[in-house]
């Protein structure tokens, strides 16, 4: 039975989101996994007002994890020193489900120098607990992402995979994407 | 049987969050319920290393909350224009394991022009399918936060409760969150 991966990332988000969702699940093939892109930008409701069309997004969404036996989700920094929220509640969900999560990041900065660097950090701190200016601590523990977000996913069968990929293709480099699929070729199936 | 409230939000990062953690479970105990504050700062694992002790707490917040029956969380924007993503985590989490998920932020301002006033919009945008300077998409649903979140909640029984507060208790004020117990003392026990 070939194992169904839910590919959640803020892809979604870009113009040529469709021919990206392409790439991916072609990739998925070549590895021996079906990918499952989720809805966003494909979708039209005429006849939904725009509350109701993101409701039923998300319920679709959500549908599409229940059928899915593993995530890879792409939590390249966006819009802040952290991965998309929409990306992250479909880790958590899928966590939840049971689901083996795998991620991939195009970048090796890790998450206490990000966010230092988008929020500064608070006048005489203490560098072995830095605080940002609203005396908010800052976490360091070495990770990709939130201690929650590298835990929900360490702490099971599932892997963090980082790379550097050239600045313009930040959200679109599927280098690190097929790493993470050559990985799971060798590991699961 | 009293229900059990895990309580997320970015109030683990604050210096007081002890205090803060006690206060929030103080209202939950007003209100018939009994609160669940995720440990964080309180916590010192003097003989592992920054990255164990990280999945250590991953570990025991997930603990944590399978043994609860509800979740409040703070979605206020932090670090960014959406809510906290260790917050975002839980939620997604906490939906997968089948908990009835409650929220709230302590501005009313939208997701979509809060995203707007952070990461601007590409010159010549078209109004109707707003687009930031990488040219990604900035939803446009009249919701709190990303779609994933407020159709999480609101799919289900949950609700998300919103107000302003004074900007220094941004992270602090427990008004929003008192309304949300009143609500669901009235409409959960």
């Amino acid at each position: 039975m070939i194992k169904k991966v839910y590919l959640a990332g803020p892809e979604v988000f870009l113009s040529n989101a469709i021919e990206i969702g392409k790439k991916k699940k072609d990739l998925c093939k070549k590895y021996g996994f079906e990918g499952i892109f989720p809805l966003d930008n494909e979708i039209n409701f005429d006849l939904l007002r725009p509350y109701e069309t993101g409701l039923k997004i998300s319920q679709i969404n959500e549908e599409l994890l229940k059928k899915c036996d593993l995530v890879i989700a792409n939590i390249t920094p966006f819009r802040g020193p952290s991965a998309d929220v929409g990306t992250i509640f479909e880790i958590g969900f899928a966590k939840g489900l049971g689901l083996i999560i795998f991620a991939y990041t195009n970048t090796k900065i890790l998450f206490t120098e990000r966010t230092v660097g988008f929020v500064g950090i608070r006048s005489n701190t203490d560098f072995t607990n830095l605080r940002d200016h609203n005396d908010m601590k800052i976490e360091q523990f070495g990770m990709t992402d939130n201690l929650m977000i590298d835990g929900g996913i360490v702490n099971d069968k599932g892997m963090i995979f980082s790379g550097d990929v050239p600045e313009h293709e930040l959200y679109t480099s599927l280098v690190v994407f097929e790493e993470c699929l050559k990985y799971m070729q060798l590991h699961l199936i």
